[in-house]
């Protein structure tokens, strides 16, 4: 076999076959392949597609190029694809496992607007991220929930492809971000998988079209490895919630959960967790609905955090937030008609909520809270948004400038677009 | 400007401006823009095209990335795009020059098959094939020809992009052939172009079609650099005349300049060689195949080759053939069908004809004569091709493998399908 070869099949049309695929593959991770020829290889992956079969071949190859962990027992886990103001993780992973839904979540950090779940939850202080394997499965066991950074050599091939994309604008396609998330998923043990997918401007996914694609991809993948696996394809128009930044999303989840929580975050999380619940009990959706919404309204969900957050070293008490804020005034009245979710974000990474590079630090204690989301009415001189900022500051300009008014009443967008099984 | 935006832009199908062509090919040229980024535009170029526009531009971009050679007086460059058993331009050169035309010809070692035009001339003892600006303004002003290999820093944009397309899976590309071929030839100060563009199993263009949309391409920049610039679309089904390997192919030259040549090499000599005539001393393409003629038949041509010979350093009486030669016997009596050229050239590069890596040595003495081509009668036990090798040896099989028989009479190819200018 040859790379020069299966490079010129790929860009020909032509579908690889496993050997084909794992030759390169593996000659990319044991770097027998430069990285000029995988490029040009996930470029022409990325212009031209790949097969159902490529993909799960390719899932297959980067699962099995590192470690694949045992749980040991049967857990639920739940993935976003990521969008501004996404703390749904911090919410959701306490309120099923107060319903007796066992949780081993792995999170990343992340090179986002704002830090990954581990980064939020390192905003709690005294909050620990890393455990071994054995120490999450006790926790696990213990109390149905541990969230954790990576651990393990989990698919080393991805983690090695996933950095050329980043560089190379192969990011943006299908049959990679499938192969790639399922590959994590799968290797990380989980028994049931719940994927929270985004769409919208603010997403990866900017179309309807492209994320049922890829819903259906990823649906496949699990399926073929015996894993039961649901896609719930949710708005990312705006930021979800109000609140962009880490201890401020950690604070805004902890109110979502004793009930008070924004209307979009609160239906996801009783969407997602519904449907969490009904995969591992086997219930009728709307039995679990009954109970997930019981669970916030009761506090039992609040409950199992405080338990989760003690069991991994964080005092609940301190979450630190800058002391020096900027309220950004509206300057005309209207009603809300688009809220750019990636400048947001972008603004709350220039705050330092999030990171530009690996090895930037995040300081928790920044970011935006939003007044008004779309639909709602505003009049001159209202408090469209919050800035909390420490050194880093940005104007209200900049703020104003992810807003767009329209003087006719707006309705209100969908959350929930589709769940594909 | 930020590469990934243009990668982006580029993969999406959308048109590139010039200052995003350039900023790419001098960052690339600068090694701001690593390999890895490179590649990937060149993938999404190689699969989704480029524009005339586009062709156009990266041809001006790379023409300025080096010197730009001034001449001083009308000449004509020949330029072909690489066949097995191409030896024209030690015909072709000598036999225009004779007639007065101009040809100050820069030609490339190349990693082919066989040699170069360079490595065939210096099978001829003592030939040398560097020489100064100057020395060979003077010698073209002196006795009408020169034959050099690459000089002066000549489009780097070029030859770095070219070195990544050839293990990136990306040469076989319309516009970043056209753009490659054409900044060479305008950098090297040609006033008048005239391209043998090969078609056929062969050669890098497989059909016609493709091989037209080419010429068009190239045509095009000539024309809005202001040079006359033609394409001359000929079949590269078989190898091009008999010998294939550098002494063998001096020799099979110099018999077709005393008017000896193989059928398919004579007519294509005269082809180009009136084209050539024609477009520097505008005439009538009819007389100028006259002209032509005449300088074949009446030695003229092969004077002027003992000439430049000689003014290069060159002894025309020792020319080393190998004397280890393999008679290849048919096994079976037909007619010839097919002759698998690229697999003639592969053997000939097996023997030591041509380099696998820049730094091989060629042996000039090894290397293949045909003794039957497509459409000649074969009876068994006749002689199909002689093999000189010395200490790498092929089978007779190997070379019996290259052909194809048919019971039926097979017509002759036509060698000339198309002139574009």
């Amino acid at each position: 076999m040859n790379i020069l070869d299966i490079i010129a099949k790929k860009e020909q049309g032509l579908e690889l076959n496993k050997a084909e695929m794992e030759y390169v593959v593996m000659g990319y991770v044991n770097a027998e392949i430069p990285d000029y020829q995988m490029s040009a290889f996930l470029m022409a992956i990325k212009i031209l597609g790949m097969s159902d079969k490529e993909i799960i071949d390719l899932t297959d190859i980067m699962l099995h190029s590192g470690e694949v962990l045992e749980l040991g027992f049967d857990s639920v886990d739940k993935h976003s694809t990521g969008g501004v103001g996404d703390k749904t993780t911090l919410v959701l992973a306490p309120l099923v496992a107060s319903l007796g839904v066992k949780v081993a979540k792995m999170s990343g950090r992340g090179l986002g607007h704002t830090g990954g779940t581990i980064d939020k939850l390192e905003a709690i202080e005294g909050f620990k991220t890393s455990m071994s394997l054995d120490e999450l499965k006790t926790q696990v066991e213990d109390i149905n929930v541990a969230i954790v950074g990576q651990m393990g050599n989990l698919c080393p091939a991805d983690k090695k492809i996933y950095a050329l994309r980043d560089v190379t604008g192969t990011v943006a396609s299908i049959p990679l971000i499938a192969s790639s998330i399922m590959s994590k998923k799968l290797a990380s043990g989980s028994s049931k998988i719940v994927i929270d997918l985004k769409v919208g401007a603010g997403a990866l996914m900017k179309t309807l079209d492209e994320a049922k694609e890829l819903a259906r991809v990823m649906v496949k993948i699990g399926h073929l490895n015996g894993r039961k696996t649901i896609c719930v394809l949710t708005n990312m128009e705006q930021p979800l919630g109000y609140a962009v930044g880490n201890s401020l999303e950690v604070l805004e989840s902890l109110e979502t959960l004793k009930g008070h929580g924004p209307s979009d975050l609160n239906e996801l999380v009783i969407n997602l967790g519904s449907l969490m619940l009904a995969l591992d009990k086997d219930l009728a959706v709307e039995k679990a609905i009954e109970y997930v919404q019981n669970a916030l309204e009761n506090g039992t969900g609040y409950e199992k955090m405080i338990e989760l957050v003690k069991h991994q070293g964080g005092d609940i008490t301190k979450i630190p937030v800058s002391t020096n804020i900027l309220e950004v005034k509206a300057l005309t009245s209207g009603f809300v008609k688009h809220i750019d979710a990636l400048k947001i974000g972008e603004l709350a990474r220039r705050l330092g909520a999030g990171r530009m590079t690996k090895n930037d630090q995040i300081d928790p204690e920044v970011g935006i809270v939003l007044h008004k989301k779309i639909g709602d009415v505003v009049k001159q001189g209202d408090s469209l948004a919050s800035v909390y900022y420490n050194k880093k500051q940005i104007s209200e300009l900049d703020v104003i400038d992810c807003f767009c008014f329209s003087e006719q009443p707006v309705v209100k967008p969908k959350l929930i677009y589709e769940i594909i099984k």
